[in-house]
């Protein structure tokens, strides 16, 4: 594995051209980091600076030891992550206790653990299991749960709970209580945000738009400590941040403690998928763009030393980030080392701002984190996968409705126990075609689709999934009803070019089909059976005993089987 | 469904050549069951009459709503229920109280309709999730448990327990306790019972030989109940039946006890689901001798029926037997009024020989018990499985130990869940070849298997299994290595005949996988793409999008695609 460490090459041959490029990339990233690593941390009910924590250590770690710089720089608090984080510890401490910031710093070393395992053990095939519709509409409901859990600071109300049947109603009855200078300023915020955000309404200059609406944020940051500090906004009960720790990161040590690493452990799986799957998806669109290819395990690793870095400099799982990768991606990175000089940045950022973040408002930071994940819902998604597979996007709505209402392990769970149970479920009653001859051709299609020719004494079957035990007895039954309308046919060839797998128990309904065709006077064959599926079939006794032949392609046994059929087929072939 | 209903058919035309039939497979098969009653009663926990009770109001329901008369001919009290039955009573209530006879009927009804409702919501199809191996896995662990629990009669000793892990180490303990006379009674019943069903060491007919090898169990029987009020058993000690209700079944009312019916619940399912394979199977495979078809609905609204039949008159779950199939399958029966004359038999039986059930030792049914489920144990499906593949095999010893470790219901669990993980396994990284075409057809296989004729700019590809999120990204990355090795390509044709299903995942693999390959200069098309495939892939944008075609066959592809290999494919076909 390490024979790949991209620092090896990269610190062969390293110049002033390649030093000024890692540069610029690096400081435009923490122009985008440092709000995010304030708003992330306020979401995961940490302390501010444990979001500058987070960017720092785990990017360097990362970039050391994972594939691509790109996806190095895009590396650090999440937040998708940080809600999962939010609710992983809120049933077992308050935020702002010690004991906290103890459950937080191991939920991020065992997440640590399990990704660096995921590497070793090349355990990564199990992100697959997350599809596409379950991603995204966990995606959607995260981001409509962050948005309810920011209200409260958007109302400077005080509401707890973390499923929208919780938070809610507990808003409804907060409504008499919202402060309203707090409720002001969101919304002078909230103007003025996506007025950095939109500035092609005033017809500016497209690339001025552009970089302005990457940091407005940051802007928004910074105009809000200057305006805090000269308004003294904290004395009109304006919640702020607050007092900052400066300096170096206080290194603190997770817990051992087995009840609390058991009751951490769902969540700590949950949150090392998500965050491999996110990580994983940027590495590898980077890589498609860049036409070059990544080793997921490598990535793996790196993400998890990242993360039990982060464990032992403050605590908050951290991956890559999709808002960040569009920056990065633009970004002409040249090697690794740019995150060396995003984290020694983000330290600067520490210690520089440390003293105004004493006036920075929760609510400001509420409304960048509203502004930013309100993207992240993606209700078009929801309408494509459902006009393409009833079924899919039925376990997308589930994903959605599970995390809103439920949690969000509830939501995941949900979709991808249902996704596979409702593919099991469409194996278990295969589409079954009685196939003929596309004239002209070797070619067999379905005779209600296409213009076909048929034998008259020969009935051709296609099935169309692996034989196995769900739908051993459906094909049986299925057999047996296409052989009882058709009295004067005397060979059944079953077509497999759709079986990719035969197992036990269906090779014991081949044996009861072909026996029970035998009594019927018709003769049971197989055609275009894969190289794989024949060397199981070999090892059992049905080949030797079912009486019939096994043919390469349909067409070749309908040659073989009907003299009449052949003779029309070479007519039609040559004609 | 009830325009189907067998008995109106039958009592039309009713002559006496069919009762005389009737009535001779009824004997016998009553001869049969007479002392199975008696046994599976002892192995459920149940007073000796419940056995009775079970074999009579059942079978006639049966017989009267069900679809097969020989099905009928071997409804009642069956082992495995009876142990499954042991089992889910045994946490709680004392075998012999009242609580648990209350708790027996209560199983029962809710096995009768949970069946019911399979039968009317047509959830017949749950039962195939029951694979082979895992049936058969299960049967010979509940065989070796059954023939375990009947230990403690054959040595009249006193032991509880339904696991092996419970019931060999309290044995062991008890060795010291063994009650002699008790013990010699087994070894000689056992003799006797041996001697009986092996006749032809003597050289006697073949056909008597296998007559009194199906009445053996009665012979014994009969032979232990005159020794025993002869010899006064019950005097030295040996444990005896006991004295039995006389006259007709006391009708029992089962408990509607929202908790206990909760705690019933898993049990009840598993045993409906087991009786309802084990009953089905029997219905197929009578019926396939008889070249009639079966109506599985039919069949479990019968089945269904029976058992509640039962659950009112003393209580003990019903099924079609095995051992008892083999006799009904010999009999030439008429109708289904076969059970009636069967339930009427059963009601002789009990009046006729309850007074001498006093003098039966329990020690003898034990050997009855243990000599018929020692032909359940069925190793050699095991090593067959094994043989044919490995994860079945590992799916079926999986079973058995769970059976024997740790109970039925973990067992079967264990198996069907390790079944569907590893066929969904083997689903997330399909097989796939490079395939070529056969010379002088239109064939396309495997370029590792078969002599094949291969384009240079044409990569052919087969993939072996339907695309959806668990193979998505495998899938990505086995055609970016495939493609990574042929620079001089220029087209690459996937070939679907094995794709059954394209799912939403799978559907942006491809579109990942075209916008990879035309980034190297290389347009993707698809082949043989089935129907139902197509229909769902022209609901998404891909087809529009990925600016390749769909081919109808992968020879047209290659023809269409490069025209100096459909020279050379003619020069094949035609030289």
């Amino acid at each position: 594995m390490f024979a790949k460490w991209p620092l090896l090459t990269t610190l062969r041959g390293y110049d002033r051209d390649q030093a000024g490029r890692d540069m610029l990339a690096a400081v435009l990233v923490c122009l985008m980091l440092v709000p995010q690593a304030l708003a992330y941390a306020q979401l995961a009910g940490l302390p501010a600076v444990t979001g500058f924590y987070a960017s720092m250590l785990p990017l360097l770690v990362y970039a050391l030891i994972g594939g691509s710089p790109g996806v190095a720089l895009s590396f650090g608090p999440v937040a998708v992550l940080s809600l999962m984080t939010a609710a992983a510890l809120a049933p077992l401490a308050e935020p702002g206790t010690a004991a906290y910031l103890v459950a937080a710093t191991s939920l991020t070393l065992m997440v640590g653990i399990l990704l660096l395992a995921m590497g070793i053990l090349r355990l990564g095939f199990i992100a697959n299991f997350l599809s596409h519709p379950v991603i995204s509409g966990f995606v959607s409901g995260a981001a409509i749960l962050i948005a309810a859990s920011q209200f409260k600071y958007l109302l400077g109300v005080s509401v707890s709970g973390l499923t929208l049947l919780d938070v809610l109603p507990a808003l409804y009855r907060q409504l008499p209580e919202i402060h309203l200078p707090t409720l002001v300023l969101s919304a002078v915020s909230l103007g003025l945000l996506l007025v950095l955000r939109n500035l092609q309404w005033f017809g500016l200059k497209k690339s001025l738009v552009q970089r302005v609406r990457q940091f407005a944020a940051l802007i928004l940051m910074m105009l809000a400590m200057g305006f805090g500090a000269f308004l003294k906004l904290e004395q009109q009960g304006v919640v702020v941040v607050g007092q900052v720790v400066t300096g170096l990161p206080g290194f603190s040590l997770p817990s051992l403690d087995p009840g609390l690493l058991r009751e951490l452990l769902p969540a700590a799986v949950l949150i090392a998928l998500v965050g491999f799957v996110e990580s994983i998806s940027i590495a590898q669109s980077l890589a498609m763009r860049k036409r070059q290819s990544i080793d997921p395990d490598l990535e793996v690793v790196g993400q998890g030393a990242a993360n039990i870095a982060s464990a032992f400099s403050g605590g908050m799982p951290v991956a890559a980030s999709f808002s960040r990768s569009g920056l990065a991606l633009q970004q002409n990175v040249a090697t690794p080392l740019v995150g060396a000089f995003a984290a020694a940045l983000m330290l600067a950022a520490v210690l520089g701002l440390a003293p105004m973040l004493e006036h920075l408002p929760q609510a400001v930071l509420a409304v960048t984190i509203v502004v930013s994940v309100v993207g992240l819902i993606d209700i078009a998604s929801l309408r494509r996968t459902w006009r393409y597979s009833r079924q899919e996007g039925a376990a997308q709505l589930a994903t959605i409705l599970g995390v809103l209402l439920h949690g969000m392990e509830t939501g995941i769970l949900l979709g991808v126990g249902l996704s596979l149970v409702l593919f099991l479920w469409r194996t278990s009653r295969p589409h079954m075609a009685v196939v003929g001859q596309v004239p002209g051709t070797e070619h067999f299609r379905n005779v209600e689709r296409y213009e076909v020719v048929e034998s008259s004494t020969v009935l051709s079957v296609r099935v169309d999934e692996s034989l196995y035990f769900p739908n051993a007895r459906y094909l049986e039954e299925r057999i047996g009803a296409l052989v009882s309308t058709r009295p004067q046919i005397r060979h059944l060839v079953l077509m497999c070019s759709g079986v990719n797998q035969i197992d036990a128990s269906a090779v014991d309904a081949l044996d009861a089909i072909s026996g029970r065709l035998l009594s019927a006077g018709i003769q049971l064959h197989l055609a275009e059976v894969k190289g794989p599926v024949m060397d199981r079939l070999q090892r059992s006794d049905f080949l030797q005993n079912f009486g019939g032949q096994v043919f390469v392609s349909q067409y070749k046994a309908l040659c073989t089987l009907d003299p009449l059929f052949a003779e029309s087929a070479i007519h039609h072939h040559y004609g």
